[in-house]
């Protein structure tokens, strides 16, 4: 169930802040005709974070119904305890997911034990399959490898989605999972193509909303073990992802200034209506909004007919 | 409204997770039999971040109803994002809550400028008052005193809950309010005596959960000048914090070894009936929590009628 | 040996980076003359990092020359493993320095054992006592208040100088160092009167550099008992450590701003001929030091005769 | 200069602590028979922040000597401000380095402008050329993409060992270097293959002290763009690197288990006579050191005769 290409949606929302389901079916099909493997709903690149439960609920249905079992559906069940993560898991459980991605618990000092205590509870009280996600830079906490590789082989977690940026560490993930069935993912936009030469089963690319098209090319390539090929469609990707570096971080935060510009992207491609992000992340001002734009198009993605 | 000793209420549970409504009754009564200023309910040690919503509505519905207006009851709304922090607080609202104790925005990478838009859009959104949480440790970010000094002036934050241990920022908090009407309230267990001759308004210990009557004589000794008297009262509440490094650190991470010695020793005392802590906290060992109980003891601390 | 303000000298210099002797012993003099207890050369105030073993042996000869035996004369001997603290504290011991000023090891990844390791060899080594220096900001690793206790219980250490700015970690040096005859010192510039009102023997403030007499005044009170007046001038001192506020932060780093302050009131009291600092620290601009020397002159602190 | 396999040489002591040469020369010959195409003496893996400055110089004069230029030496001058590395690079010049190797100032907070301005400042006052080194762990300081590729467009810096382990951010270092002539060398011991794949000029390994004809077989494999065997080598050689992890870190910290195992392996190989490390590095105990004389074994590296 957990290879390929799996984006991690944006979710459009209209001027007012409310989910734009519209724009969100245009974005589930402009991703499955560009052919990708699954997709993810409510990571931190769907605003699961700022957005309440009625609207990571809205997103979930919305995707669901329009992928219509084509590909998998994943849904973030992010939050603070276990307890609340599994009140999340179970509602995505109820709305047609198919696998439910849960970070560590955060807010809490917490250690190992009580990670494992964790996952091992979420997994005894779930039919859905868990993926342990590991987003160091939101968590404050690293998913140590061996830890991973201990609740893969006894089938706790089925997949493990590592957004660190570590490759070394993602390696060991390799290594200790192996021969457990589960799957291991990349969440880097940058280093896909080296994740995949190592043997990554699959990528989680927040740009993969604005170039689905190019990273299903680099997937294919590298699974085809033409790696120059794969690493050349990185290379243009990499520079694309500048566009998360327009923002001016003096006036706005790392998140404000990643979100921001996938959706202006996003917008100007024409795919959703509206690149507001959700409060408390602050907008790009017009003029970034049309730099992003400019870079887009340079990149040779034209509107979405 | 905000002076005094707040205590941050532990939430009770029965031996299957479930918030124990007897327990927590009991609880505030003998708060508020102690004397004290005000109840903090949904806080980091009522382990708001382990509880699921119904659990939260519970716990404070009970202690709402139990302090029947004798003192303000202050709600956490501790979540993520804006919107899901606002639905909290509206809920606390609805229950009664006097005011709700909110955090800077966690799990997205955010800056001032989004911080700032966090706590105008609440305020703007709410009647009741909203008091600035500052909590370091679990929210990766603190609060720059020169924005809590901003946000206070133009009305927008209506006190400060400082449990970022840090007393030279504390005074750069008390320095920046100072005229703004706003109170600073300090969540440290050991310095209260220092923040309060520095001019803290009230203090929100954990340890209060065990000995209120300790903490409420530190705090009137203070408010009468004599510090000398608070600095002795504080001698021996430091000494029996010392119950939060009973739990071996090899085994269990911080917050189940501070939460599991609080309720464990509540359960010594007869106020609570059981010392379990939600998933993932794991419990203390049965010879810890004898541990424990025998430094209740041996703090003058007896089971309470 | 260890008690009262030891104020840690700031290393005057030549336009041309030299260590300016001259006005080296006029600061020396200057901290006598205010009734300092004892002088620290070779503290991060005094730039040790920056400054060569020549410029930092040259420092400390003229300061033990001018003091001539009426106060201690501790000397810093800062490094990052313990073979090379040892060849600096070698050095110290023939200059004439009456203690040697440590931190942890830093630069490379060591626990505690390693910490303790390096206390006792160079206790075994030296004929100087040893001051254990905490400065995370500096050295990454923070000194655990047990560590010290039992580093001075065994006499390994003779004092710890705390620049931590954690109270509460203060409190518990206090505690586990107590009838070990180990002083316990502060580096706090603002929070001096209450580590004196909780034990301290001492205080160790840069800003000492610039008001000492400020300072002494406010040890004394402290010494008599007369908090209220101990923090009267503690209130003074705080507003005019607002000097290292000075500097914009978005075009120099911390220790630029804080040493080029220091430098830039002691040059406006006339105290010193020149306020640079050594490389890579960069100046404060002119309009920056105008402003310094403003506050100077505003706190009531005029040109030195 | 800056290409190919250039071990950081571990410095091997005799039992009392001293330098020992003849081992030394002896690790030198090893390296150099196995076809390594550079010597880097001084850095982390070198003890360099253990070793007093006469050990250093003993260490570089005996490394240039035995090299007698068959291949380049680096020369660590790793030190906390300008004017002390430019006092230890001045001694590597005059000892026959032919490059040194240069971290950002660190034991005191200083930003992105003094950073500048170190490196400025030392390339102006020397002849050799600086290589800018890049170890977060280290030095807690980043050294920015943007900034290093802005030192090596004006000639500035020479090089970059980047020993960050983040591969992402080297990505960015190759883009912002392209065109200056300056080289990126990697310093990770797992992640060499893709390095030398993304356009590493070279590769800076601890562990090949021990296996150098494994790196080299990775390079040359890289070089004639055979990846699939370079990644066959590196597996093999992250295999091996697990001997880090021999050590027991409750007892010992990351420095001690790393070098501690470098040189038990070296010792178990016949190169080196004896495995001590520098205070305040702990040793292994003799059953790690068998553990990791076994592994070495495994991997199929005997005596060197």
């Amino acid at each position: 169930m957990f290879h390929g290409v799996i984006p991690p949606l944006c979710t459009p929302l209209t001027e007012d802040g409310e989910v734009d389901t519209a724009s969100l079916e245009r974005l589930t099909g402009f991703l499955l005709d560009a052919g990708v493997h699954g997709l993810f709903v409510g990571g931190s690149t769907g605003e699961i974070a700022q957005l309440a439960d009625g609207d990571r609920d809205t997103a979930l249905r919305t995707v669901v119904a329009t992928a219509a079992g084509q590909v998998p559906v994943l849904a973030g069940a992010i939050d603070t305890g276990t307890r609340r993560v599994l009140e999340h898991a179970r509602r995505a459980q109820t709305l047609g997911a198919d696998a439910v991605v849960v970070t560590a618990p955060f807010y809490v000092g917490v250690g190992d034990a009580e990670v494992r205590e964790h996952y091992e509870t979420l997994h005894a009280a779930l039919e859905l399959p868990v993926v342990a996600y590991d987003i160091p830079s939101n968590v404050h906490y690293k998913l140590p490898p061996a830890l991973l590789g201990e609740l893969a082989q006894v089938k706790v977690i089925s997949a493990v989605k590592d957004s660190s940026g570590d490759l070394e560490s993602f390696q060991k993930v390799l290594d200790r999972t192996e021969g457990s069935g589960a799957a291991c993912l990349t969440g880097s936009e940058t280093l896909a193509d080296l994740a995949l030469e190592r043997g990554a089963d699959g990528i989680v690319p927040g740009l993969g909303n604005v170039d689905p098209h190019g990273y299903v090319r680099l997937y294919e390539a590298a699974r085809k073990g033409d790696f120059a090929a794969a690493r050349e469609e990185q290379r243009r990707l990499a520079a694309l992802f500048g566009i998360i570096e327009v923002a001016d971080r003096g006036r706005v935060g790392r998140m404000s200034a990643a979100l921001g510009s996938f959706k202006a992207a996003l917008a100007a491609r024409g795919v959703i209506a509206c690149a507001r992000t959700q409060e408390p992340l602050l907008p790009l001002t017009l003029d970034e909004a049309a730099r992003v734009a400019a870079l887009v198009e340079s990149a040779g993605l034209g509107p979405v007919s």
